[in-house]
């Protein structure tokens, strides 16, 4: 594992990382080819890294009514409206992999509104957007919109929580120059 | 402790609570004379709730070079932008508290352009309202900004993080209409 | 009567205040407690201070289907978008007054489509937001929203009025960095 | 004098007008050759009428530093940004004849910034352009500029007001629909 | 014709002019009284004139169901927007001289939003607003509403692509500050 | 040649297209083994598809100090604040096709300013975007800028033509919904 910067911050990873720490950041070059440079970022403060990485996999991963794919379909879409360079690279990446449609990745990345999506999509998008956008105008009739193309209050739950972090990393990311990992630019072209 | 709504979502606590969380939600009752909404608000679901009280925590509690009211400051500023009625007000009660000077508090929810404010807090706030408006726009000189008014790189992570922390917070509270405990509003005026 | 500066421009009152005037801020100190800062701020000018005071009174006091309060609450909702210092914490305090409910001034301060309102006032306040942030795109249909829930022409001309004002009042004051009585903060809490 | 409707609102004129208010308007239609739409439309209330033509003679006409082009140029540049019709054409009129220089009347309503302007009378208008769009965000460095070029703090009281007059009348206009004299439009070409 | 400059650049146009260029600003003079600046900014290129004169010749002279006057309501709608002096002195006197009613070139000006306009002339210069400001949010319901007023999927076509052109031109003369023929300001008054 | 809708207009292309058309096409298809899908939308009019492809040809392909990269760049820099779907995927092909450095065309299709760019090409994308975001702003100083880093009054020309021509095409194709030819998505990367 290099330790190059990841960030415009000096901020070195622990050396030596802990035994927990370097096991998870083996399995995850194991399993996906790469550690993600965000996790390097963290690895300053192993406290830090591991309330950053128990909520990711808590959104990103656990139980929920919204696929996978649904979750990193919001994650690039509040991206594209931050213009945050490294979630745009490693969740449009994600769009293109767990889709199979690598044209489908590209469109988030630039205009969720013309992307070929069902009505459900297409609100549970809208709604991400107008959180990212101006959260403080949703009211009532904007979570009907949700829960009248089926989504549970649970879900309107799930999909405020994924696009709230990504308002949040997006910003942290942005703020700090992460830089994404290079093989996510040409995976699952 | 009630088991009103606190949002607009129909997602109850866990009934009952797991040993530790009604423990937790103890000593807060204990110590702040409430148990937060927002707490109650994740209680549906115990890893949610610990993986937000665990990142709340390390951001606005554990060790840092920013005070813990300069981080509130930074929730407030954010807040305002985002115009957050939950955060503004919990939040805003934390700065009236934590500065003993209740009109630093309405200021920064008002416009903390006026407040009288020494330019290494100014240079913060002015970082944490760039990242909330438009992180893209952030570059190096940006930062350098920062380094010039005495901030460390770890000071800089430290200010985004919190600064990103409630532009998550932020969106969750208003797109699930989120309402704070009554008792902030006359707290430490 | 301090003569302390109350902007952030050197314009001392008039010194002796003409008799009229004197007898005006007297009344002002005897019933409000207070002379409030605008009224020292136009005081060097007792012809600017005497029309603005006329405007003000008429507005705000004088014989109108609008309650005292309704017309406070749209100067709060104008000042909040506008984010003026001296009238949120000003007309804050008379919502907080008026009302009886001080939640409902903070909730105006911080974001008024959270607050518990009628369909009327909401109306009111809706129209007096678009009026604040493009007015030019005000056109037929949203004065007969205004109409629909009861409003008479003559109605909507007050809330199209004391909307303006507070456009203008509200520039002025951040233009000269108008600084309110400390009095305003704590009061009616 | 006619008194067909010059605004969207259902509010006849007093009739018969007081004497004063009569012969108010008869100079306005004497010197003038038109009684401006606005007097009429404040008409249905003469308390109203009076502390409006009181407030803009005392802004407009009274003794200033600024010249009264340099108002009417400030009525200009606020109302291109508002996009008030009527103020656009009454004030723009004003800006032709005052000037005697037709073209600095329409550049004044389409773009100040490409008006030829000596830095002074640029940095007043610069001035008014962030109070209108942005007036929280006026700072001491902005006042400062203006001191720069040679303006006192008094006359920064009265740009600062006539600005925020403009941003008060074009907003009245715009919600009213308030239509302006047919005259206007061809004058002073 | 004279040779001064007509933009911020130092581009001299082609001395001598090729034949037919000066034959075709030769019938501009004939015809119009003067030669477009606009024509002079790129003769100093004989292919970019000839480009843009074929391009502006197709949008706004050639066959279309949209009339030469709704083609320069466009332009100047969107030319308002984008704050383009050139475009709204040359087009804004277009429209006075092809609607025989000066108001409505001042009124487009100003804002369109006001204006006396049937609904399918309304509804075009919605869209081209609307393509002006935001075009990646124009979906199916926006063609729909101009279908909804008689407009064929032509007629849509020839209001995006002069829409798209003033967008072009605005721009451009905007970033070289090119300015208009002195003729125009009084024309057809 | 497939004669598909490429837009959401029904305007099918000339049938059977000039021989000079075709022939124009069977390069295309030649060359870069595709024919775009903007010069089949406007195929259903052989004047506007002449006039446009003269005008791009000229700006893109044709002498200028910029070089054809340069002006794809400027392309996607303009496209992705203006988030038109067709011209990123178009032009983005071109930067990671020109460059040779796929990331490259990635990194502009998403922010620009994270882009390692030297100064003369950051200036000249810093331009292209204040033009694309508010073109009324730009003044000597811009242009000034652009002078400073080495260009000549010729390659501001250049800079603001290419700006404005896809300030053009992008709201063409956004207000058609325009779809790419799918052979982009993959290409070069």
């Amino acid at each position: 594992m290099t330790k190059e910067q990841v960030t415009a911050l000096d901020l070195p990873m622990v050396d030596p990382l802990p035994e927990a720490t370097q096991k998870y950041f083996d399995i995850c070059q194991e399993k996906l080819g790469l550690i993600p440079n965000v996790l390097k970022a963290y690895a300053f403060d192993i406290d830090k890294l591991n309330s950053f990485a128990a909520m990711y996999n808590d959104l990103m991963l656990a139980d929920s009514k919204l696929t996978k794919l649904e979750r990193e379909m919001i994650a690039v879409v509040v991206s594209s409206i931050n213009k945050c360079y490294y979630c745009l690279v490693a969740h449009g990446a994600a769009v293109r992999e767990l889709s199979g449609t690598p044209e489908l990745g590209e469109t988030l990345v630039m205009n969720y509104r013309v992307a070929n999506l069902d009505p459900r999509q297409r609100a549970m998008l809208d709604f991400a957007a107008k959180m990212t956008e101006g959260s403080a105008r949703i009211e009532e009739p904007d979570r009907q919109a949700l829960r009248d193309v089926g989504f549970s209050d649970r879900d309107i739950w799930d999909i405020a929580s994924v696009t709230g972090f990504f308002n949040m990393t997006n910003r942290v990311a942005s703020a700090t120059d992460m830089r994404p990992n290079a093989e996510y630019h040409s995976a699952h072209r």
